[in-house]
C-alpha cells in the first residue's frame, strides 16, 4: 500500500490538503500517510527548515504531498532554498509538470478562448539552470557590489527532461512538443538545448515540433493558448510561463504540479502552485482544487490511472456546476469532491 | 537641428519605418536623417554585421531609430548579439522603456479589462544581467556538455536604472514603482535588486512601492494589469513581461521602446517591439503604430515633448478610429497619423 509524506505547511496549506487526503482515502483506501511538521511555523518555532533527519525519513515514502509553506515573516529564500529547492534537488526531482487546462465551467480572463479550448502541460526542467544557487556577492553594500546568478545546464539533465516531454506527447492526442528558450541571447546554454532537442526529435518522427523564444511564448501564451500542447522548458522560464498558463486558464486556485523524479529511485513531490496565501487562511474558503489536481498526478505517478481518472472527472464535475459569484467553503468542495470521486 | 540615424532593417522594417519618418518629417520639419544598411541583408551580402566605421558613425548621431533586423536564415545571436545588443551595450543603453497602454478603440485579449485602464511603462534594464553574454561551454556535442549563462549584475548598473524608474514616475500621475525580481530564488542579484530599491525609494517618499516576483508579476499582467504604474526590473525579466504587456494592451504591433542612455553621452535607439515579420513583408499590410510611437519616445527624448504629444494624440486618434475587421494599408496609416499631427 502507497506510504505517502504528507507536508501540509503553512497558510491554507493545511486546509487544502486537508481535501486532497479526503479524496486520496476516498480512492485508494488504506493510503498510508504520515504528517510532517515543516514550513515557516516550524522555522519560526525551532529555526529549523529541513533537519537531515527528516530528509532521510522522506526518502522512506513513495511520494510527497505538499500544501504550500511560508508566511511573508520568512526572509526570501530560507524555505525555497533551503526546503523546496532543497527537495527537488535532493530527490532529483528533474521534471517539474504543470498541468493547464480551462475546464468547462471556469470563466478565464480571456475573451475570445472558449472552456475546453486548453489543455495544455509544461514539462519544466527541476535541478539545472538558475536554480542551481550557483551565485555570489563581492563588496556587499558598497558602490563597488557586483552580484552573480549563473544558470548551469548539462546534457545529462536537458536530455532526459526533453526525453520525458516527448514520451508525454506521444501519449497525447496532438503529439508536439514546443520547446521554448531564449536561443538568441542564451546562445551557449540555448544551444545546447536546441541541439538535444532536435537530436531527441529526429527519433520521435511521430510528434510534432517548433520552438518559440521565451518572450515570444509569453506572448502566445495569452494571444493564443489553443496552439499548445507539451511545452518543454528550463526551469526559470519554466517557473514564468506555468504561471501565465495558470492566468489564462482560471488562476492558480486551479494549477497542480508534479515535481517528478521518473525513475522512481526517489519520491516525487506533488503541490498545488499557489502559495500559503496568508490572506485569506484559516477561513476555510481557499480553494482546493489545486491541491486535489496534485493529488491526481501524484496517484498517475503511483500507476494508479484510473483512480486519478476519476478524481479529474470529480474536479471536472465540481468546475462544471460552480455557479458564478457563490462562496466555495474549503471542506464541502472536498467532501463534494471525494463523494464525487467515488460514486 | 536632429541628426537622426536611421537602420530601417529587414522585413516589415523599411515599411514601418517609412511611416515613421513620415510623421518625424511632418512635427518637426528638418530633421536631418541619415540611412544605415544593417541586418540580414547585408550579412547575406556581405557577411558584416556592424563593421567598427559604422558603429563610429552612428555614434555622431542625436537618436537612431530602428525598424526590425532578421530574418529565419541568420543564425540565432548573429544579429541579436552583433547588431542589437551591441548597440545597447556600446552606446550605455541602459534605460530599456517599454510604455503598454490599452488604448480606446483597441480591443484587447481580456474580457474584463477596459480600454483607458490599462497605462504602464516597464524600465527594463539594458546593459547587464544575463545579456551580459558570460556564458560558454565544454565538451560540445558529447554526453558530457555542460552550458553556462551567467547574470552579472553591478549596484552601478542596478541603481541608475532604478533611479531612472523613481524619476519616471515622480512625473506620473499613480507615482507608483514596483520592483519585479525573483529574490527567493536568485537570493545574491536579488538581494543587490532589492536593497538597491530600498535606498532609492527611500529619497522618494512621495511614490509608492512594491515588490513582486516574476512569476507572480506575469500572472497579474494577464488578471490585473491595471495595478501597474512603473514596473523596474532586469533585462531578461524585462524581455519577457514586456511581451505580456504587449498582449495584454492589443499586441506587438502597436509596442513601442527606447534604448535610451539617459545622459545623453551616446545616441539612444528607438525600434517597435516586434520583429520582421517576414510572413507579411513587402505586402504594405503592417501596422506601422509600433514604430510611430516609438518616433514619439525618440521625440520625447531629444526634449521635444510637444512633438511627442502631437504624435500621441494622433495614434490615440487613428486606433479610436479603427473599424473592426477592415485590413489597414501602412502606407495610408502613415499619411493619416502625419496629417492629424499637424492638424
Ligand atoms: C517558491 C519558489 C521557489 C517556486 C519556484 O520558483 O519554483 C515557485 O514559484 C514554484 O513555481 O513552485
Ligand atoms: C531580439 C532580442 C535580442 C531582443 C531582446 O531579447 O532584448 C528582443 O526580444 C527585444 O525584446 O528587444
Amino acid at each position: 500500500m502507497a506510504r505517502i509524506a504528507v507536508v501540509a505547511g503553512d497558510g491554507i496549506g493545511p486546509e487544502v490538503v486537508a481535501q486532497a487526503r479526503k479524496v486520496l482515502d476516498a480512492v485508494l483506501p488504506g493510503v498510508q500517510a504520515t504528517e510532517y511538521d515543516l514550513g515557516a511555523a516550524r522555522w519560526h518555532r525551532t529555526g529549523e527548515v529541513l533537519p537531515d533527519s527528516v530528509l532521510a525519513e522522506l526518502a522512506g515514502h513513495d511520494a510527497i504531498l505538499l500544501g504550500a509553506v511560508g508566511d511573508p515573516t520568512v526572509p526570501p529564500g530560507v524555505l525555497e532554498r533551503g526546503l523546496l529547492l532543497k527537495l527537488r534537488f535532493a530527490f532529483d526531482q528533474y521534471v517539474n509538470l504543470r498541468p493547464s487546462r480551462l475546464w468547462p465551467g471556469v470563466a478565464g480572463p480571456l475573451g475570445n478562448v472558449k472552456p475546453g479550448e486548453v489543455d495544455l502541460v509544461v514539462v519544466r526542467e527541476g535541478t539545472e539552470g538558475l536554480y542551481a544557487g550557483a551565485g555570489g556577492s563581492l563588496h556587499r553594500d558598497t558602490p563597488a557590489e557586483v552580484a552573480t546568478e549563473e544558470s548551469l545546464n548539462t546534457r545529462h539533465g536537458v536530455e532526459r527532461v526533453i526525453r520525458d516531454a516527448f514520451a508525454r506527447a506521444g501519449r497525447r492526442e496532438q503529439r508536439k512538443v514546443t520547446l521554448v528558450h531564449k536561443t538568441n541571447v542564451l546562445t551557449h546554454a540555448g544551444s545546447l538545448w536546441a541541439r538535444t532537442f532536435d537530436a531527441v526529435a529526429a527519433e520521435h518522427p511521430d510528434v510534432a515540433t517548433e520552438y518559440q523564444h521565451v518572450d515570444a511564448a509569453a506572448m502566445f501564451l495569452v494571444t493564443q493558448p489553443q496552439r499548445y500542447d507539451v511545452v518543454v522548458t528550463d526551469n526559470l522560464f519554466g517557473d514564468i510561463l506555468t504561471d501565465i498558463a495558470a492566468a489564462v486558464t482560471g488562476g492558480i486556485g486551479l494549477a497542480a504540479s508534479g515535481c517528478i523524479n521518473p525513475e522512481g529511485a526517489y519520491p516525487s513531490m506533488f503541490e498545488p502552485v499557489h502559495g500559503s496565501a496568508p490572506d485569506i487562511a484559516g477561513q476555510g474558503v481557499a480553494d482546493p482544487v489545486a491541491a486535489v489536481l496534485s493529488a491526481a498526478l501524484l496517484l498517475e505517478q503511483l500507476g494508479h490511472a484510473e483512480a486519478a481518472a476519476r478524481v479529474n472527472a470529480a474536479v471536472a464535475a465540481e468546475l462544471a456546476g460552480r455557479a458564478p459569484g457563490v462562496a466555495l467553503r474549503t471542506a464541502e468542495v472536498g467532501d463534494r469532491l471525494a463523494a464525487h470521486a467515488v460514486a
